[in-house]
């Protein structure tokens, strides 16, 4: 389209138009959608998996320092059993198990909703590896939604530590996703995680992007 | 609190917040989660159950006339088997596969989201009984989001068949489902279906209460 006469109110238009194109592609965040998964201490890899065993890097995490492991160990609740669950690295100061919904079901349990880490009075359940057992007293939770993100990217989100938002999910089965809480680390990268009740729901990829809207 | 001297928009205001009140108790609308289901038609029956033979009802559902039958099928796909999968009545004029977006994942198949009844072109599956297997050659959907609703209801919604809306779910983990279909018949009872891998995300349970947002 060629214009030969232009309004000031057309221009501011065309230029607010451009400015949002832009910023849009940088207001999305990556999906990383969390699989069942087991974090370890000490001496549970040891009783798991035999005396000054250390687990093994199979593959980096999204975020800095963290891995997938090697290893496996099977989950056992009051009702039943999941095969194969990945351990993740490195080692943390108390084992945690963090389940979806459908997971607890199929275990036999009712873990709260928790934050990573805060395992204070959650169900126990029982780990096996090739070398032993471990009856947890407590530990397992079903990890909150939350976005992991560096102090640059809050202010750029306009969020801060412990916020929570509600995140838009486009797709053939769209929605939103509320009570999602904002984590700010300068050790964090800019990720999206749910669990695997989250991505089956919204069919989902491992990656996609998504939108903060403010609660 | 005492009135001295209250204006009429004070009482429109408070008026207003009473109906409102009273209208939300009569809005929402309960939740059936459907688990993977297979409806068959009479030919797929008897190849499954051996002839002559009939499904036998062993439960209501809260459409009327449907219920969950007795008998159960093994789905086979490329990647795997979900065995003793709920055969749903009566029987119906083509076979077909309800699951949901995790069950498709592991049978291995990539069906698409479809109103039921709407299988044209979508895969094939195995089904196995206790007599014999058929080979569907198409009729594996994941069920689209949908409200049964009654004429009357829909008046009262204010929505009309085929109309889109958006559901708020309260709870732990709470949302907004995008995309759920409208469909009216003076045949339906009210209520709001969605699959299970909905139903976990969401940590709801069977008949809980959801209202509409209007898209």
């Amino acid at each position: 389209m060629i214009y030969h006469n232009v309004s000031e109110e057309q221009v501011i238009r065309m230029v607010t138009e451009a400015v949002k194109k832009v910023l849009d592609k940088e207001d999305t965040i990556p999906t990383g959608i969390s699989v069942r998964h087991v974090h370890l201490e000490r001496c549970h890899v040891e009783a798991l998996f035999g005396p000054a065993y250390w687990l093994t890097v199979k593959k980096e995490l999204s975020q800095p320092g963290q891995f997938a492991a090697e290893e496996t160990v099977d989950l056992t609740g009051s009702k039943g059993t999941i095969k194969r669950v990945r351990v993740l690295g490195p080692e943390r100061s108390a084992s945690q198990v963090e389940v979806a919904f459908s997971d607890a079901r199929i275990l036999g349990i009712n873990p709260p909703l928790r934050a990573s880490g805060d395992v204070h009075g959650t169900p126990g359940i029982r780990l096996t590896g090739p070398y032993g057992s471990v009856d947890l007293e407590e530990g397992v939770i079903i990890a909150d939604r939350h976005i992991h993100m560096s102090p640059k990217d809050a202010e750029h989100f306009g969020v801060s530590d412990g916020e929570k938002v509600s995140v838009k999910i486009d797709g053939i089965k769209s929605g939103i996703l509320e009570g999602v809480t904002i984590r700010v680390s300068d050790k964090y990268k800019l990720d999206f995680h749910i669990d695997t009740d989250d991505g089956n729901a919204f069919m989902m990829s491992q990656g996609q992007k998504v939108r903060i809207l403010k609660e």
